[in-house]
């Protein structure tokens, strides 16, 4: 291996273009900006590399899907699972050089998408080009799968992957990109959180009507209040009924890895600039909350007058976004049938539900999967330091899709840092993590080749 | 007096040219909008009139106080107070017509302002030109204190009173201007409720935050939903620690006023569309809550993302605007202190009350006081029917200050009907009710000084 992170070495300016050429293309799927353009020059990035490449249309979406598949020497086959996609880069002004106009400036690449998640991209394919240079193909098999929907809730892929199964048929999935930590070393994460999004509505009066009638015309915001109490209590906890009902209880091995997390309560105080987190989530509590527990969260609200000054109304309407992670094996649409059931019981037939709506369910790949052990043993030989292996993120992708069609094991590894400032203003990667980050990939295809032929 | 009535319906055509040419002017206090302008027209009406008049400078704003004087065959003097100021005219799409361009059609006159309040303005002016042309001059001395900062929350007006007692001094006063109700009964309104607004503030992480860190993060729209929940509870009682320890019963006679009313919640319903009442406000407990209990409603509260879709944060900031509508003996400044301590002893020292506060305190004129019969005798007389004697209204106005500078009984009577629209698109009143006003003003200048002669 020591001829492909030498070719890698040498070889560090091309890959930079490779990524800064990538970075360039806006591909905002928020926005419905340049994603077919960015589908395009993919195609061509990846044909390049040798992988045979296909645009798929995706039905009810103008975002295709590209396939990508490289014969190795063995029928084990490794699948990438990545989006090409990135967030809005607004607010605009709040970026030291223009997003989709990558700057290099010392250790540091910055650009919209450079850590979520083109980087990442750009590093698999520069280590099947490192790989193939050095030993002329790769000992297992290669795919892709890069969607273009991934920061909008992928919400045609469920589908799409039961529909195409067999052609991204795989042993094990690499998902779209971690980080490293402070100390340098590798977060390999297993799972994801799922996701279930509601809005609440009540409604008053017609018109927004004088205050002195609060008397006795029911005042909508305080309807929400009042509901919203029903839902958590001060103290974090849950109060939908059945709410906890299907959460796993975490396995012991998945117990005993959090137990080996280093504390980062203060990292996350600093970082958030909160003045202090939840009472609840003090010491080692602090990552069995963040993995293993489900959330209530209030993403915004809104009634009535909010400018300057005093406006006294009873307002019209009152409207609460409200997002829970799930841990598995909750599942989204029987929480959303057990949400209105407990605003039914605790008196509140009166606040909606809105239908926008989005569900995703939790993943997580077992602790104990072979594959999970290929990409740590890798990571230590690649980044020196032994890596963090995490059950799960706190937060949500489309993996319980892969996992539900595929029936592969993922991991997760990647190019970031703790400062990549992923769907914030100026994102970033250092060279030394890509650089690390092609290496790794490139150490895990020879790994699994060896495994894999029994060696 | 019939002479004086036959002149008021002689004259009618006039008195309408005066509304109109009033509410031609705008004079909006909100925004600045030609008041002065509007003070200068109305120093040329009152004067026109042969009322002596000055403008005054009140200090701290650009708003004069309009001081008018009369002198009368006896020294009982009677004040008017009444604000030359009106409402924003927006939503200007809303109306049906210019607001400011007034428009006759049919029995009635539309405008902003028509009836709240220069109407009544032009109604009281109409009085004295009418009873003077008759009888040569009034029995009594008659005063006005016409304002510019009344939908403002009169900010200036208690200590400019408590500097000018003597200019103002007087044996009663006749309020702004109430209504009619559907069976054409005069409304005498004897008492405001008082008024106390806060905002409330709870600030989480320094920015908006990815929701997969509500695990650990303090979310501050959930701080405020707590918070609020343990100042009202959902049967409508308000909870702070002392919040109804200074409400004074109503007397005897202030409950025997309220059994008297009609019941109006089919009314209040179809006027406010909303689907029902609160249900503590069935019965006859609707007149009572109305007029006789404090609230605490929620006029407007924002946080986080609330716009279209899905945006997953933990949100930077939540507030919520409060106001408390406030009875005898509650005094707003003692209810912020008792807010304060509420919150720190409920855990929530960490939500902040804003500093932007208005507060007036409630006032209520006795059901006994004689001025409160000569209003309604002469209410019974010119409109037919007897009066509807309201021990206060639900709304809030600066009564106090007149009640506390001087000492005088306070009546609300006005030219207003149930469909008047005050404060909303679309304001307007009935020419009939317009014309019975000015007759019964003038009806009750007769009476006063029938009374003050001892005849």
């Amino acid at each position: 291996m020591e001829r492909v992170y030498r070719y890698v070495e040498e070889h560090k300016d091309k890959f930079l273009e490779d990524l800064i050429l990538l970075c360039k293309q806006p591909s905002v799927s928020a926005q419905g900006l340049g994603l077919r353009e960015t589908a395009q020059l993919l195609f061509g990035m990846m044909s390049d590399t040798g992988i045979s490449t296909t645009i798929l249309p995706i039905s009810g979406t103008d975002c295709p899907v590209l396939h990508g598949e490289l014969e190795g020497e063995s029928s084990y086959t490794l699948l990438f699972y990545n989006h090409y996609d990135v967030q809005p880069a607004e607010p605009l002004e709040e970026w030291l050089s223009p997003p989709f106009d990558p700057r290099i400036e010392g250790d540091l690449v910055f650009a919209r998408g450079v850590s979520d998640n083109k980087g990442n991209i750009v590093a698999r394919l520069a280590a099947i080009e490192a790989y193939t240079a050095v030993f002329g193909r790769t000992p297992v098999g290669i795919k892709f799968l890069i969607e273009g929907e991934e920061e909008v809730g992928s919400p045609h892929l469920r589908k799409f992957l039961q529909d195409h199964k067999e052609l991204f048929k795989a042993d094990a999935c690499l998902w779209e990109g971690s980080s490293v930590n402070w100390d340098g070393r590798l977060n390999i994460i297993l799972g994801v959180k799922g996701i279930l999004c509601v809005e609440l509505e009540a409604t008053g009066p017609e018109t927004d009507t004088h205050s002195s009638w609060a008397t006795v015309v029911p005042n909508p915001a305080w309807r929400l209040a009042w509901a919203l109490n029903t839902l958590k209590s001060p103290d974090e906890r849950i109060l939908i009924d059945g709410f906890y009902d299907d959460v796993r209880p975490p396995t012991e091995a998945e117990s005993k890895a959090i137990d080996g997390l280093p504390l980062e309560e203060e990292q996350t105080r600093q970082n958030d600039g909160t003045s202090q987190l939840l009472a609840v989530a003090k010491g080692r509590e602090y990552w069995r909350r963040h993995l293993f527990e489900p959330t209530c969260n209030i993403c915004g609200m809104i009634s009535g007058y909010t400018g300057a000054g005093v406006k006294t109304i009873v307002p019209r309407v009152a409207r609460v976004k409200l997002d829970f992670r799930l841990v598995p094996d909750q599942r989204p649409e029987d929480l959303l049938g057990k949400l209105r059931r407990h605003l039914d019981r605790q008196g509140f037939s009166d606040v909606r539900i809105s239908d926008s709506i989005e569900g995703e369910p939790a993943a997580r790949t077992p602790m104990d999967s072979p594959f999970v052990r290929q990409v740590a043993d890798t990571a230590e030989e690649v980044y020196g330091k032994p890596p963090i292996i995490m059950p799960t993120m706190a937060a949500t992708g489309p993996m319980a899709f892969i996992r539900e069609a595929l029936d592969t094991p993922v991991a997760d590894t990647g190019v970031g840092y703790p400062d990549s400032r992923i769907h914030a203003p100026n994102e970033n990667i250092r060279v030394d993590d890509f650089i690390r980050g092609i290496k790794h990939v490139a150490a895990i295809i020879h790994r699994l080749g060896l495994d894999a032929q029994g060696k």
